[in-house]
């Protein structure tokens, strides 16, 4: 059995003998529709409330299996009734998302941020081709524009434009911005979404910095380093996250010059952000290395490694380069060891600069249905691409 | 020499010769006014944003120092320059009080919240007790019931009042207010304030639930437990804060009731809060033992200490009680070791849970000049009572 067999075994095992049954059997509340997710160690529930990034992200996810993996697993009637939670109850008579709900759906809080809404659209994209719903579809694309209009435009969001403020752009948002495009242009004409993916790939590069081998999470409006602690933020997970997202946008469109900045996000990132002693990925560092404000900055959660376990791969893919699958598999390596519950199922989220678990929990307010399954599924679809001997979309083994 | 005159002479001199100094030298901007609070461990600015939480809270402490340790070291002046400058730059058009401004006075950010507007209360209080001015004190009692008012009608901060709401009340709010009349109702007539004091005494009684032993930091409109992560946050530093609260109110008013209950917080929260295995105080518990959704809930905060440092030490000269003196010498020596910089200035603020510093920094966002000094001059004070034969104003060593 070669290592790729291996790893595809591994993964695919994890993800649906492990990762799956728990939300299947923990995560859906099957009275009033929707997802729990604040689920303790062995899935007892400690909240009842609703989440609503991780509601549109648990419907997008399991109408992605059904897409994408099985038809007959029941995944579909699971994203359904999600669906139908969040359209029920989720939005504001404005228009907007609500961050949390109650159980029986009722608004607790709504954010001054736009990531509601970006994971409803995936939610409804998804759910648009799982089920052919033009209605869907015609859904997902109206809070799309609707939600780039408020980010244009971000006193609509009710947050005080004051002069003092940080002006320039945030990672998070040209990331989402490519993330809903990823979903949306696949259902119908992608040539609708050109200009917004070239202006936000052209903010995320401006993210970028080459000459110091740094990806900011917050820059300046011409993508200048801003010597604050905001602007000095690295987030070397989400950079990672980054990586892969360029890597898929190059293999849809054909713009193969964003893997090299890919790759050498994927290399700067585990440079700087891997822990030498302990292992794992610090969650925040100053550029400069001053005290990151975040109080968690030195913690090791579940995502940054989820992440860095697919995008490590896709650069190996991708690449060739052996390093990328050194990296991968020292990654996976650190994520059985500490993430994975070797006395239960799911895997951790929350882990101290050493390792130990700091919460027994495995979904909460963030931890959802979502980061670890994506990276096991792209992963496990990788591997059976390469098994099968389908060679990457975009081969760019000489681009370094 | 005896204990106390030992313990006198370690707390006087770290505020008189480590404290106070770091903060004069590196804390006060000389060009633009107010205070730095960003500062390294070895007071290296690292941002020049105020907050004004700190600013406030700053200038409180410097004029306290004034009124109460010297009249010459120049620290009215340091506590003025920061009144001007909260006073020029600090305040909305609507009159609430920013969260923070650039280094220049220009707003960045604004709470929903209240607490800007508090700390800036007792700035101006203890401003008014150092100068006489009364115009201070017209500014502080105005802003006290426009803060008062606030706190009524919540809508008046601009969050949506949304149906699935939190609804109840959290402890912050009764401490802060009863922490405002503590300054205030030495200035003229205290009976202005009887009518708060007695409502905002009655909400923090509400969230002792003497059946169980338990602080809540939120409880329902009747006090009662609510079975939700939000309902079950223990916070024990705080809870240990209310208690020299409520023991301050007794020594004001004569109310001696409060001394009992007082006394059960510091038991309740050192046994629940304090970690046998590591030693300090977590930062967040779970009455219920479920995860705590904050991922610093067992990180060790310097601030939960100094108000347990100060808090056993004023149980124990209100109710003779030895324990509390024992707790007293075990925190004070759990401080003065992991938080105190054997290698520096001031201490540390943010250790992980074993008692290993996350951050090197002196001061940032949350972390000024204020619960370290406070606590030492509290405990200055009380020892100096103490050690000239003034016993405490309320003795209440029967209580038990």
């Amino acid at each position: 059995m070669s290592e790729t067999d291996m790893l595809l075994a591994r993964y695919r095992r994890e993800l649906f003998e492990n990762v799956v049954p728990f939300w299947e059997r923990y995560g859906i509340d099957r009275e009033m529709g929707g997802y729990f997710t604040c689920l303790d160690r062995d899935g007892a529930l400690y909240s009842t409330d609703k989440y609503m990034w991780l509601q549109g992200r648990a419907v997008w996810m399991f109408s992605r299996l059904h897409n994408e993996a099985s038809r007959d697993r029941g995944w579909l009637d699971l994203a359904q009734q999600g669906l139908d939670f969040i359209r029920a109850y989720g939005r504001a008579p404005d228009g907007r998302v609500y961050f949390s709900l109650t159980r029986d759906g009722r608004p607790i809080h709504i954010q001054r941020k736009i990531y509601s809404e970006v994971f409803f659209v995936m939610a409804l994209a998804e759910m648009a081709r799982a089920t052919g719903s033009q209605e869907y579809l015609d859904e997902a694309k109206a809070l799309f524009w609707q939600t780039y209009t408020v980010w244009k435009e971000p006193e609509r969001l009710g947050r005080p434009i004051l002069p003092g403020r940080f002006v320039g752009t945030t990672l998070a948002d040209p990331m989402v911005f490519l993330g809903m495009v990823e979903e949306l242009a696949r259902l119908d004409d992608p040539a609708q979404y050109d200009a917004v993916v070239k202006e936000m790939k052209g903010i995320a590069l401006r993210h970028i910095h080459g000459d110091r081998q740094l990806v900011l999470e917050n820059v300046g409006p011409a993508g200048e380093f801003v010597d604050t602690p905001v602007g000095r933020l690295l987030n070397p997970g989400h950079a990672i996250e980054l990586a892969w997202f360029l890597i898929h946008l190059a293999q849809r469109t054909g713009d193969a010059d964003l893997i090299a900045p890919a790759l050498d996000i994927v290399d700067w990132s585990l440079a700087r952000g891997w822990d030498a002693e302990h292992g794992g990925l610090y969650y925040f560092l100053d550029s400069e290395g001053r005290p990151p404000l975040p109080l968690e900055w030195s913690m090791k959660l579940w995502w940054p490694i989820t992440e860095a376990m697919y995008a490590t791969l896709l650069a190996w893919d991708v690449s060739g380069e052996l390093r990328f699958l050194e990296w991968h598999r020292r990654i996976a390596e650190w994520g059985f060891t500490h993430l994975h519950d070797a006395q239960g199922s799911e895997w951790f989220g929350y882990l101290d600069r050493r390792g130990e678990p700091t919460h027994t929990l495995k979904g909460g307010a963030w931890k959802g249905f979502f980061h670890l399954p994506r990276a096991l599924l792209y992963s496990v679809q990788l591997l059976q691409r390469r098994s099968v001997g389908v060679s990457a979309h975009v081969r760019h083994a000489g681009a370094r």
